[in-house]
């Protein structure tokens, strides 16, 4: 759970997502499970088929409709919000459309469950319907000083992770990719973490699949092991990517490391304030592709991230939006070669006006583990 | 993870899924997050910005829509489904629509996210747009044979936790709420369950609150502590909740949890085939009206259950929809004095022809646990 901050936080950034809606013509914000709804109101909706939702409307007080059973969860934010619970037999949704009034165009949060917005839509066969973000990215995006002290911490929890890993106390050879994450996991919580959100471990020709799902496959000796984990901290998120060799490093991946190394840590020094997003994206790719690696590098370089793991800003070709002082984003360019190996090398950054700020630390060079 | 069952399976289920379709005039179903995809699949959308969807026109194979860097993950089931991957810089969204064509009417998963049918809907502002339960209910509802099997082992591995509770084994005086609430967590995973959907661990007056979020609150000696929790196991959802007592019972304590024994108990035995839903409902709401704690009970009797947690059929006041032999749901009715205790007494049932069977058998008494 995050913290809860002072009320005149939440005042203030409904003041200012309010500024945003008279800007972009949107008339009522709705949101539900995701994380605009604690941004704005310390409030996380339970991930049910019992809608919660709150309303904000241009002007008058934002209102959180909720289930009548879930509403002493919800900690008052006076002068913020109001509640106005729903019992077992009413219709939410009904009463969500009531609550809108006239509104012609409406913004949903990103990831509320798309029933309660086809039940809407029923309702309100003419609304126009827009992504939440385009009201809350231009706040969330811009970190202030407590969330970047907040994702920083989160990452030197991870760092302490990462650093136990590189002294051989998380044993890898004979041990499952599964029994290995839920070492890493419980080690994320040891540091801190309030909650675990996810720990990819990969090894050999598993690391060639960039979101593999740690399993049955025994951790063998003289392979790469790609570590990927983060987890949630007093609200905000971290997400480091190390990889290590249980045994002497072949030729071929010490070379491919030594690019993807050099790709990172380019990356992260691309990240100069008013350079559009895609340039860090370019910039790693340009090095591995110089080096000969261009068609196996098949991701983006990198997500912006806070309370989400993944958010606005994207660190990807076409994305031109310039980078701003706050922005928090990984750098994470990897090499794949599908059925073989994989390798990622992953740092979280915030950029600043004195350039950018890598918040991990962790040894960056290919360890050797042998245990 | 769900185990992968064979392929004529799923073949089954989109067949019958299509049948649905003809009979509601729905001309294509679109899936993403959620467990309709891997109820027709196998596989899980991962819960990221990523489109990954599911599109079943009426006729013509189904196409999985799917990000190239989680391909990898996806178990192909040859004659079911086809994958189109798409790439970092390619919009998905774009994709789906060219993908659905002319259809007219379009079935959403309840739990894709809201940004995807927003984009989506710029596409195609006449498209209807319906909820994918009115085509997949109807055979998610009625569990075939493996489905029960697999619910009634994850309960009879919650009923072990309950009874290591019962036993005394799991400390509470002097834990938090949240050390009692990681230790249930932790067995729950020690007796079988892949993963941990919630721990519920409410003392005294916190138990007023029925989705309490388990706190620094320091369990003391003397108090009532609800416990209701859940997993998923090969697939399938436990969900139990027993209360216990850390010390001598008081009396009005003991005359309310006597009321919630009876009702609880008439509400399993009355689940026959061919009743309305709500009569489960009606049934333990009567009995706890004529005790005199109505008010005090405030929410509805259950939910389904099987890959969800809460899924169809609900047992709720209004839902006028027959039991049907292979419907599994919840019968968890509660007393709540708000600020001063509660209590809430939860097995999962099965409707077969010849009645309803139990799938928990932990012992149903308050018990007293001085420890």
């Amino acid at each position: 759970m995050s913290r809860i901050a002072p009320a005149h936080v939440y005042a203030s950034r409904i003041d200012r997502v309010r500024a945003e809606m008279k800007a972009t013509g949107v008339d009522a914000l709705i949101l539900s499970v995701g994380h605009d709804l604690p941004y704005l109101t310390g409030y996380h909706a339970m991930p049910l088929e019992r809608l919660t939702l709150l309303i904000v409307p241009r002007e008058g007080m934002p209102m959180l409709v909720i289930p009548r059973l879930e509403a002493p969860r919800v900690v008052p934010v006076p002068g913020v919000f109001e509640t106005v619970p729903w019992d077992e037999t009413d219709d939410p949704v009904a009463l969500a459309h009531g609550l809108l009034g006239g509104a012609s165009c409406v913004a949903v949060g990103d990831q509320m469950w798309s029933r309660f917005l086809v039940d809407l839509i029923s309702h309100r066969p003419s609304t126009r319907w827009a992504r939440s973000v385009t009201v809350t990215a231009p706040l969330r995006t811009r970190k202030d000083q407590a969330e970047i002290d907040a994702l920083t911490a989160a990452a030197a929890a991870a760092d302490r992770v990462a650093a136990q890993l590189h002294a051989g106390q998380i044993p890898l050879v004979g041990r499952t990719e599964a029994q290995v994450s839920a070492d890493i996991s419980a080690r994320l919580i040891a540091e801190g973490h309030d909650k675990v959100n996810f720990a990819i471990v990969a090894a050999g020709e598993n690391a060639a699949s960039p979101h593999h799902h740690p399993g049955d496959r025994v951790i063998k000796r003289g392979e790469i092991v790609l570590c990927d984990f983060g987890g949630t901290m007093n609200g905000y998120c971290s997400d480091i990517t190390r990889c290590v060799h249980t045994g002497e490093i072949p030729e071929d991946i010490a070379r491919a490391y030594e690019v993807l190394k050099r790709a990172q840590a380019a990356g992260v020094a691309a990240g100069r304030v008013g350079l559009p997003c895609e340039e860090v994206d370019a910039v790693t790719r340009e090095v591995i592709a110089d080096a000969g690696y261009g068609q196996w590098f098949v991701h983006r370089t990198g997500h912006g991230i806070g309370m989400e793991e993944h958010e606005d800003p994207y660190m990807v070709s076409g994305n031109t939006e310039p980078i701003a002082a706050g922005h928090a984003y990984s750098v994470e360019p990897g090499i794949y070669v599908a059925g073989t190996w994989g390798m990622r090398l992953e740092d979280l950054v915030v950029a600043t006006d004195s350039g950018p700020r890598a918040l991990n630390h962790a040894d960056h060079d290919l360890i050797v583990v042998d245990c």
